[in-house]
C-alpha cells in the first residue's frame, strides 16, 4: 500500500514550519516540499543587518538546508521546481524545473500552499536598471550586498517608508551611504501614531537621512550603460546610485486563483481557524493567506514572520490528521532604526475608528527604567474603545525597552483586556529594568483618566 | 464646618501613594502624614545601587520632599513622629516626636496604615556591633555607605541569599570587597527553581563571591573596639570586615495588633479587595498588608514596592470616597545579579504542588534575540495545571531579554490563560530584539508537549 502523500508549496517560513509539524504528527506521509528559488529557510528579517555588514556572512541567515530536511525530518525538499498548476479535483499539481526539463505531474493527497508575499512594486519604468533592488528574498538581497561591495555606490535612494524600508535606510547609512527616503504618503509607516512618526523623523534627520514625504514615484532614470542615475517622483528628481524597493508585499496568489481557491477581502486567500482553502484537503498558511485580527474580528493582511511559523505549524498539523487551531494575530509588529526601537500591536486610533469602535487615546512618557540609572523616556500611546472600556492598541517608541514591552500589551489584546484591567497588572520592577511604576502602568492610568472623561 | 481628616501612618512607599490619590481624588480633605524616621518618598531599590557606587549621589534616590507634598500637593508630611497608639473606637491616635516632646492625641475621620515592613532579623549576639548594617530603610543604607567610604572594609558578609542579599553581594564586590554569602537553606532565593538557582550559582562564583550554603548563622562576634570580626554559623567561623543583614522582611503590625485590628494567616494585616481592614474608615496598605495571589486564590505575603504603591493609591483613593478596588497581584520580581537578569512570576512548580494543582513543569533554553547578532540562551521554566491546561508560573535567567519578557508570562497570569492560549500570542519580532519563536513560545510549546503526555 502507497503512503500518503503531503505536497507544501512554498519552503521559507510556513512552509517548512507546515512541514515539520506534519512529519512529527505522523511519521509515515510521504512529505514533499517545492520552492521556486534556490534557497529555503533562511532569516529574511535579518537582511538589513546582511546590508549594514554587521552579519558578515550571508550563511548566518540561513537556517536549515535541504539536506537537513531530507535526512532529520524525512521531507523531500525540491528547490527551484516551480509548481505551475494545482488540479485540486484531480488532486494533482503541474510542476515544472525552474531551469529547464519537462513539466511533471504529482500527486497528493493533502496540498498545503505557503506561496508567500512577492513585493508589491508600482509598475514603474527603469524596474530593469542595474542597482535596482527589492530584498524581498534571499536573491535580491544577495544582489544588493554584491553591487555594494564591487560597485560602491555612494548615494541610495529606499522607496518606501515603512519599517523594512526604515531598516534598509539604517543598514545603507551604517555602510556609510548618503541615503533618501521617498514615502508616498504625508506620514513614515502607515498606521503608525502621529506623535511617533515625529520622533522617527527626527531620528533619521539626525543620522543624515533625507526624507522625501509626498513622493509618488513616477519612474526610474539611467544612465547609458543601463545604470540607476536617478528616482523621478512629483517631488522632483533625487540623483542615486542605487533604489532599494520597499514598497510592501502583497499575497502571492496567482496560482490559488487559478485553482479557483477563495480569495478573501485583503486580496489573499480565505483560510478557516483550521488553516483549511475553501477546498477540502488543501491548506495555506504564511504571507499568502489572510488572518483574523484578533481585535477588530476582520479579515486582515499580517505579512509577518511570526504569524506565518505558527499558521505554518496549524496547517502541517491540520494536514497531517489533528485539529489544531489559529484564532488569529494582533497584528505585532518591532523594528529598530538607528538607536529607535519602534514597536506596535492591534489598532491604531484611526485603524479602530474605522472599525465602528468608539475610539479614544492617551500618550505618555516616562522613564524606561530608573532615571538615576541613566534611563531614559519612551512613549506610549494607547487606544481603548470608550464603549467597554476594552485595550485596543498600542504604539510605542524610545531607545529601549520598547520591543518586548509592546508584547506585555499584545497579550493583554489577546486576552481582551480593558484598560482597568492593565492597570492592575502585577509587572516586574527592579532599578535596571524599569520604574515602580513601568510605563505600561502610568500608560493605563492615563487612558483610564482619559476614559472617565 | 471643619473638614474631614485623613491620617496616613507611613511615608514612604503606599502611605504617599494613598496621600496622593485622596488628594486628586478630594481636594477638600485634610491630609496628614506621620512618618516614623526621617526620610520619605525614597526608592529603597536603588540602595545596591548606592552601594556600588553607581549611584553618586543619595539624593537621587529621594522623590519627593515633604515641602512638594506641603506646597504641590496640599498634603501636611510629619517626619519623625511615630504613631504610638490607633484607639479605633475614639477615631484617634497618639503620636509621639521621635526626638522629644509631649505624646499628642490626633482626631482622624479616615485612617490609612502603611507602617510597611521591617527587618526579619534573627536574634543574634553582636547585631549592635559597627559594621553591622541591615539596609531595609535610608539610614541603614547611609550608615553602610559611610562606613564603606570611612573604614575602608575588605570583606564584607551577606547573611540571606534572597534577591535583596544577591544585589548588595553583587554592590559590595562591584566596590572590590571580598564577599561572602551565607545562605540558611540549601538554596539560594527561596522558591527559586533549582535550575536558576544553579545558574546563579555559577555567576557567583565567577565573580569571586563565595557561597555557605546550610549556614544558619548563631551569632557576630566582634573585637575589643566594638566592631564586627566574624559571623559564626553552624557551617564555621566568617572573618569578615562588615555584615549585610538582608534576611528579608516581615510585616511592621504591632500598632495593628495593639488596635485589634485583623491580622491574617500570613502575618500581615487582613484586608479585603477595597484595603479595608476590619475596622470601619480604617484601611491598610503596602508591606504591612497581606495580599491575594491571583493564582492560587490563597492570601500571600508579597512586600514589593510595585505592590505597595497600587494598594496605597486604591487605600486613598476609597478613604477619600470613592471604591476602587486591588484584585492581588502574580508575585512577579526581577533582579539583577553581576550580568544576570533573574525573574520570577506566579508559583514555583513546589509552591503549585502545595496549593493543590496537578503541578507540571517545563525547562527550555533558546536566545534571546537572533544569534547572528549575537544573541544569548535565556532560561525559561514554566509551571502548569495538568488538570486544566492552566499556566501557573513561570521563571527565567539569562543575561539580557529577561526582566520585560517575565511581565508578558505575569500578564498571562493574570488573565488566567491556558499554557495553549500563551502559545498562541502573537509577540513581537525583529532580529536585535527576539527571534521569529519568542522564547516565551518555545517554552509555552515545550509546556504543550509536557501536558500533552
Amino acid at each position: 500500500m502507497s503512503l500518503e502523500r503531503l505536497v507544501v508549496v512554498g519552503g521559507v517560513a510556513a512552509g517548512l514550519s507546515a512541514a515539520s509539524r506534519a512529519r512529527r504528527v505522523n511519521p509515515h506521509l510521504e512529505i514533499w516540499v517545492y520552492e521556486k528559488g534556490p534557497d529555503i529557510s533562511y532569516s529574511a528579517c535579518g537582511f538589513p543587518h546582511l546590508i549594514s555588514g554587521q552579519v558578515k556572512e550571508a550563511d548566518a541567515l540561513r537556517v536549515y538546508s535541504p539536506e537537513f530536511f531530507r535526512t532529520e525530518r524525512n521531507i523531500q525538499v525540491f528547490t527551484q521546481y516551480e509548481v505551475t498548476e494545482v488540479l485540486v479535483s484531480h488532486r494533482r499539481i503541474n510542476v515544472v524545473k525552474v531551469r529547464g526539463g519537462a513539466p511533471q505531474e504529482v500527486h497528493f493527497d493533502r496540498l498545503i500552499l505557503a506561496t508567500g508575499g512577492e513585493p508589491d512594486v508600482p509598475s514603474l519604468t527603469g524596474l530593469d536598471l542595474r542597482g535596482v533592488f527589492s530584498v524581498n528574498d534571499f536573491q535580491s538581497t544577495l544582489g544588493l550586498k554584491h553591487y555594494l561591495e564591487s560597485e560602491r555606490p555612494s548615494r541610495a535612494s529606499v522607496v518606501g517608508g515603512g519599517y523594512i524600508g526604515l531598516e534598509m535606510a539604517d543598514a545603507l547609512a551604517a555602510r556609510g551611504l548618503k541615503v533618501t527616503v521617498l514615502e508616498r504618503s504625508t506620514a513614515l509607516c502607515e498606521t503608525t501614531e502621529a506623535e511617533i512618526v515625529g520622533l522617527i523623523e527626527l531620528e533619521l534627520a539626525e543620522h543624515g537621512v533625507h526624507l522625501v514625504k509626498n513622493a509618488t514615484v513616477a519612474g526610474l532614470a539611467g544612465d547609458k550603460q543601463g545604470r540607476i542615475q536617478s528616482v523621478c517622483s512629483d517631488q522632483g528628481e533625487t540623483e542615486t546610485d542605487c533604489v532599494i524597493l520597499a514598497t510592501g508585499v502583497r499575497p502571492r496568489v496567482k496560482l490559488a486563483i487559478d485553482a479557483g481557491l477563495r480569495i478573501g477581502p485583503t486580496g489573499a486567500m480565505a483560510v478557516n481557524e483550521f488553516m483549511e482553502t475553501s477546498e477540502a484537503s488543501v491548506f495555506a498558511a504564511g504571507d499568502c493567506v489572510e488572518t483574523t485580527h484578533l481585535v477588530s474580528g476582520r479579515p486582515a493582511y499580517l505579512p509577518r514572520g511570526t504569524t506565518a511559523n505558527k499558521q505554518g505549524r496549524v496547517a502541517g498539523e491540520n494536514a497531517a490528521g489533528r485539529r489544531a487551531r489559529f484564532p488569529g494575530a494582533v497584528g505585532t509588529a518591532a523594528c529598530k532604526v538607528f538607536s529607535l526601537e519602534v514597536a506596535r500591536t492591534g489598532l491604531s486610533s484611526q485603524e479602530a475608528q474605522e472599525v465602528g469602535f468608539q475610539a479614544c487615546a492617551a500618550t505618555i512618557k516616562a522613564p524606561s527604567h530608573a532615571r538615576y540609572l541613566g534611563g531614559k523616556d519612551v512613549l506610549v500611546k494607547l487606544v481603548a474603545d470608550h464603549l467597554s472600556g476594552r485595550l485596543l492598541g498600542a504604539q510605542m517608541v524610545g531607545s529601549e525597552g520598547v520591543a518586548k514591552r509592546i508584547d506585555i500589551f499584545a497579550t493583554a489584546l489577546q486576552a481582551r483586556m480593558t484598560v482597568e484591567q492593565l492597570a492592575q497588572l502585577d509587572l516586574s520592577y527592579a532599578p535596571p529594568f524599569s520604574t515602580t511604576w513601568d510605563p505600561i502602568l502610568i500608560a493605563a492610568q492615563e487612558m483610564l483618566r482619559e476614559l472617565r472623561r
